[in-house]
Protein backbone atom coordinates (compact mmCIF):
# COMPACT_ATOMS: atom_id res chain seq x y z
CA UNK A 1 0.00 0.00 0.00
CA UNK A 2 1.15 3.63 -0.74
CA UNK A 3 1.59 5.16 2.07
CA UNK A 4 0.04 8.57 1.04
CA UNK A 5 -3.17 5.82 0.97
CA UNK A 6 -2.49 4.39 4.59
CA UNK A 7 -2.63 8.35 5.51
CA UNK A 8 -6.58 8.41 4.80
CA UNK A 9 -8.23 7.85 7.88
CA UNK A 10 -10.99 5.52 6.45
CA UNK A 11 -14.53 5.07 8.15
CA UNK A 12 -15.30 1.89 9.76
CA UNK A 13 -16.69 0.83 6.47
CA UNK A 14 -13.65 1.52 4.15
CA UNK A 15 -15.16 4.43 3.18
CA UNK A 16 -14.42 8.05 2.77
CA UNK A 17 -17.01 10.90 1.59
CA UNK A 18 -15.57 12.72 -1.91
CA UNK A 19 -16.96 16.61 -2.55
CA UNK A 20 -16.35 16.92 -6.13
CA UNK A 21 -15.96 20.39 -7.02
CA UNK A 22 -15.92 22.29 -10.49
CA UNK A 23 -12.01 23.42 -11.00
CA UNK A 24 -12.52 26.71 -12.57
CA UNK A 25 -16.02 28.01 -10.87
CA UNK A 26 -15.74 26.56 -7.51
CA UNK A 27 -19.15 25.30 -7.79
CA UNK A 28 -19.40 22.22 -5.97
CA UNK A 29 -21.40 19.05 -8.16
CA UNK A 30 -21.35 16.35 -5.76
CA UNK A 31 -20.58 14.14 -3.11
CA UNK A 32 -19.98 10.67 -2.80
CA UNK A 33 -18.08 7.84 -1.50
CA UNK A 34 -14.84 6.75 -1.88
CA UNK A 35 -12.68 3.41 -0.89
CA UNK A 36 -9.13 2.74 -1.00
CA UNK A 37 -9.55 1.12 -4.20
CA UNK A 38 -11.43 4.41 -5.78
CA UNK A 39 -8.88 6.81 -4.27
CA UNK A 40 -6.20 4.93 -5.72
CA UNK A 41 -7.46 4.26 -9.11
CA UNK A 42 -8.76 8.13 -9.71
CA UNK A 43 -5.15 9.08 -8.44
CA UNK A 44 -3.83 6.57 -11.31
CA UNK A 45 -6.04 7.51 -13.83
CA UNK A 46 -6.87 10.99 -12.64
CA UNK A 47 -10.83 10.44 -13.40
CA UNK A 48 -13.17 10.68 -10.37
CA UNK A 49 -13.76 6.58 -9.21
CA UNK A 50 -16.16 6.10 -6.64
CA UNK A 51 -17.98 3.50 -4.21
CA UNK A 52 -21.19 3.10 -4.64
CA UNK A 53 -22.93 2.17 -1.48
CA UNK A 54 -26.00 1.08 -3.16
CA UNK A 55 -24.51 -1.23 -5.93
CA UNK A 56 -21.43 -2.26 -3.72
CA UNK A 57 -19.22 -1.63 -6.08
CA UNK A 58 -16.55 0.69 -7.94
CA UNK A 59 -18.25 3.46 -9.88
CA UNK A 60 -16.42 4.86 -12.41
CA UNK A 61 -18.22 8.24 -12.90
CA UNK A 62 -19.58 8.91 -16.20
CA UNK A 63 -18.84 4.98 -17.26
CA UNK A 64 -22.86 4.68 -18.52
CA UNK A 65 -23.62 8.25 -18.94
CA UNK A 66 -20.27 9.80 -20.24
CA UNK A 67 -20.44 13.03 -17.95
CA UNK A 68 -16.64 11.84 -16.88
CA UNK A 69 -14.73 14.20 -14.00
CA UNK A 70 -11.55 14.66 -14.96
CA UNK A 71 -9.35 15.54 -11.41
CA UNK A 72 -6.66 18.39 -11.46
CA UNK A 73 -6.41 18.27 -7.71
CA UNK A 74 -7.03 15.66 -4.63
CA UNK A 75 -7.09 17.00 -1.62
CA UNK A 76 -7.83 15.80 2.21
CA UNK A 77 -8.78 17.35 4.99
CA UNK A 78 -6.77 18.10 8.76
CA UNK A 79 -8.62 15.14 9.92
CA UNK A 80 -7.67 13.09 7.02
CA UNK A 81 -11.34 11.91 6.71
CA UNK A 82 -12.58 13.93 3.63
CA UNK A 83 -11.66 14.11 0.53
CA UNK A 84 -11.73 17.01 -1.96
CA UNK A 85 -11.64 16.58 -6.04
CA UNK A 86 -11.12 19.57 -8.39
CA UNK A 87 -12.56 18.81 -11.55
CA UNK A 88 -13.94 18.94 -15.29
CA UNK A 89 -16.94 17.86 -15.58
CA UNK A 90 -17.42 16.65 -19.11
CA UNK A 91 -21.47 16.82 -20.27
CA UNK A 92 -21.88 19.47 -17.50
CA UNK A 93 -23.98 17.46 -15.80
CA UNK A 94 -22.34 15.95 -12.20
CA UNK A 95 -26.43 14.84 -11.06
CA UNK A 96 -28.42 11.68 -11.88
CA UNK A 97 -31.38 14.18 -11.98
CA UNK A 98 -29.38 15.35 -15.00
CA UNK A 99 -28.83 18.89 -13.55
CA UNK A 100 -25.49 20.14 -13.03
CA UNK A 101 -24.90 19.52 -9.41
CA UNK A 102 -26.50 17.87 -6.85
CA UNK A 103 -27.17 20.67 -4.58
CA UNK A 104 -30.33 21.93 -6.13
CA UNK A 105 -32.63 21.77 -3.47
CA UNK A 106 -32.08 25.78 -1.57
CA UNK A 107 -33.52 26.45 1.85
CA UNK A 108 -36.34 29.03 1.71
CA UNK A 109 -37.66 30.23 5.24
CA UNK A 110 -40.75 32.73 5.53
CA UNK A 111 -41.19 35.21 8.01
CA UNK A 112 -42.52 32.89 10.96
CA UNK A 113 -39.21 30.68 10.36
CA UNK A 114 -40.81 27.44 8.49
CA UNK A 115 -38.83 26.36 5.93
CA UNK A 116 -39.01 24.20 2.63
CA UNK A 117 -36.67 23.17 0.14
CA UNK A 118 -37.03 24.60 -3.20
CA UNK A 119 -35.53 23.41 -6.43
CA UNK A 120 -32.92 26.13 -7.94
CA UNK A 121 -31.90 24.75 -10.94
CA UNK A 122 -33.12 23.06 -14.37
CA UNK A 123 -32.93 19.44 -15.38
CA UNK A 124 -30.76 19.96 -18.68
CA UNK A 125 -31.33 16.71 -20.06
CA UNK A 126 -34.03 13.31 -19.08
CA UNK A 127 -32.40 11.12 -17.21
CA UNK A 128 -33.86 8.14 -19.29
CA UNK A 129 -31.52 9.73 -22.05
CA UNK A 130 -28.74 10.11 -19.96
CA UNK A 131 -28.33 6.42 -18.94
CA UNK A 132 -29.87 4.87 -22.19
CA UNK A 133 -27.51 2.65 -24.26
CA UNK B 1 -41.34 18.77 13.82
CA UNK B 2 -40.78 20.72 10.65
CA UNK B 3 -41.34 19.48 7.54
CA UNK B 4 -38.33 20.38 6.10
CA UNK B 5 -35.79 18.40 8.68
CA UNK B 6 -37.81 15.64 7.54
CA UNK B 7 -36.63 15.59 4.53
CA UNK B 8 -33.64 15.03 5.35
CA UNK B 9 -32.17 11.18 4.98
CA UNK B 10 -30.47 11.40 8.95
CA UNK B 11 -27.71 8.44 8.69
CA UNK B 12 -28.02 5.48 11.32
CA UNK B 13 -26.40 7.66 14.01
CA UNK B 14 -28.75 10.71 12.90
CA UNK B 15 -26.54 12.42 11.27
CA UNK B 16 -25.45 14.05 7.94
CA UNK B 17 -22.19 15.61 6.75
CA UNK B 18 -22.47 19.27 5.73
CA UNK B 19 -20.19 21.29 3.78
CA UNK B 20 -19.32 25.18 4.91
CA UNK B 21 -17.95 27.02 1.83
CA UNK B 22 -17.21 30.78 1.37
CA UNK B 23 -20.18 32.22 -0.09
CA UNK B 24 -17.99 34.40 -1.72
CA UNK B 25 -14.93 32.97 -3.02
CA UNK B 26 -16.36 29.16 -3.55
CA UNK B 27 -13.47 28.08 -1.28
CA UNK B 28 -14.25 25.16 0.53
CA UNK B 29 -13.48 25.51 4.05
CA UNK B 30 -14.31 22.91 6.38
CA UNK B 31 -17.17 19.46 6.18
CA UNK B 32 -18.50 18.60 9.68
CA UNK B 33 -21.27 16.88 10.90
CA UNK B 34 -25.18 17.91 11.81
CA UNK B 35 -27.74 16.13 13.92
CA UNK B 36 -31.35 17.23 13.66
CA UNK B 37 -30.75 19.60 16.65
CA UNK B 38 -28.00 20.88 14.79
CA UNK B 39 -29.56 21.51 11.42
CA UNK B 40 -32.70 23.03 13.06
CA UNK B 41 -30.73 25.72 15.28
CA UNK B 42 -28.27 26.69 11.94
CA UNK B 43 -31.63 27.28 10.03
CA UNK B 44 -33.12 29.30 12.98
CA UNK B 45 -29.71 31.61 14.06
CA UNK B 46 -28.28 31.63 10.50
CA UNK B 47 -25.20 30.81 12.54
CA UNK B 48 -23.57 27.05 11.74
CA UNK B 49 -23.91 24.95 14.23
CA UNK B 50 -22.60 20.95 14.50
CA UNK B 51 -22.47 17.92 16.16
CA UNK B 52 -18.90 17.31 17.40
CA UNK B 53 -18.79 13.21 17.63
CA UNK B 54 -15.78 13.24 19.91
CA UNK B 55 -17.19 15.64 22.17
CA UNK B 56 -21.11 13.85 21.79
CA UNK B 57 -22.50 17.72 21.44
CA UNK B 58 -23.76 20.44 20.03
CA UNK B 59 -20.92 22.62 18.75
CA UNK B 60 -21.55 25.87 18.28
CA UNK B 61 -18.95 27.05 15.14
CA UNK B 62 -16.86 30.11 16.93
CA UNK B 63 -17.74 29.65 20.65
CA UNK B 64 -14.61 29.07 21.91
CA UNK B 65 -12.83 30.40 18.69
CA UNK B 66 -14.61 33.46 17.95
CA UNK B 67 -14.91 31.82 14.60
CA UNK B 68 -18.46 32.10 13.77
CA UNK B 69 -19.71 31.41 10.51
CA UNK B 70 -22.83 33.51 9.70
CA UNK B 71 -24.94 31.65 6.91
CA UNK B 72 -26.77 32.98 3.73
CA UNK B 73 -27.84 29.71 2.03
CA UNK B 74 -28.63 26.17 3.22
CA UNK B 75 -28.58 23.59 0.62
CA UNK B 76 -29.38 19.87 0.35
CA UNK B 77 -28.21 17.73 -2.48
CA UNK B 78 -30.47 15.44 -4.62
CA UNK B 79 -30.28 12.29 -2.04
CA UNK B 80 -31.23 14.36 0.56
CA UNK B 81 -28.17 13.23 2.59
CA UNK B 82 -25.67 16.01 2.55
CA UNK B 83 -25.99 19.48 3.69
CA UNK B 84 -24.33 22.48 1.87
CA UNK B 85 -23.78 26.07 3.74
CA UNK B 86 -22.92 29.01 2.34
CA UNK B 87 -21.08 31.31 5.05
CA UNK B 88 -19.01 33.82 6.00
CA UNK B 89 -16.45 33.09 7.94
CA UNK B 90 -15.80 35.50 10.69
CA UNK B 91 -12.09 36.03 11.51
CA UNK B 92 -11.50 34.10 8.31
CA UNK B 93 -10.05 30.96 10.16
CA UNK B 94 -12.31 28.36 9.40
CA UNK B 95 -9.70 24.83 10.64
CA UNK B 96 -8.69 24.15 14.28
CA UNK B 97 -4.84 24.14 13.16
CA UNK B 98 -5.30 27.58 12.69
CA UNK B 99 -5.05 27.61 8.74
CA UNK B 100 -8.47 29.69 6.59
CA UNK B 101 -9.51 26.23 5.11
CA UNK B 102 -9.30 22.59 6.68
CA UNK B 103 -8.25 21.22 2.75
CA UNK B 104 -4.88 23.00 3.21
CA UNK B 105 -3.30 18.69 2.23
CA UNK B 106 -2.53 18.48 -1.47
CA UNK B 107 -1.65 15.27 -3.28
CA UNK B 108 1.93 15.40 -5.25
CA UNK B 109 2.47 12.73 -7.41
CA UNK B 110 5.76 11.93 -9.14
CA UNK B 111 6.54 10.74 -12.54
CA UNK B 112 6.14 7.21 -10.89
CA UNK B 113 2.74 7.46 -9.70
CA UNK B 114 4.07 7.88 -5.50
CA UNK B 115 1.73 10.24 -4.00
CA UNK B 116 2.87 12.08 -0.90
CA UNK B 117 0.46 14.82 0.97
CA UNK B 118 1.68 18.36 0.72
CA UNK B 119 0.83 20.65 3.11
CA UNK B 120 0.00 24.13 0.53
CA UNK B 121 -1.57 26.87 3.00
CA UNK B 122 -0.14 28.69 6.11
CA UNK B 123 -1.53 28.45 9.89
CA UNK B 124 -2.46 32.26 10.35
CA UNK B 125 -2.68 31.59 13.90
CA UNK B 126 -1.54 29.40 16.35
CA UNK B 127 -4.03 26.98 17.54
CA UNK B 128 -2.84 27.94 20.95
CA UNK B 129 -3.45 31.75 20.74
CA UNK B 130 -7.16 30.63 19.33
CA UNK B 131 -8.46 28.35 22.00
CA UNK B 132 -7.02 30.29 24.87
CA UNK B 133 -9.15 32.11 27.38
Amino acid sequence: MNDWLADVKWDAQGLVPAIAQDATTGEILMVAWMNHEALEETARTLRSVYWSRSRKKLWRKGEESGHVQNVSEIRLDCDNDVILLKIEQLGGIACHTGRRSCFFQKLDLDAQGQGHWVTTAPVLKNPADIYSK
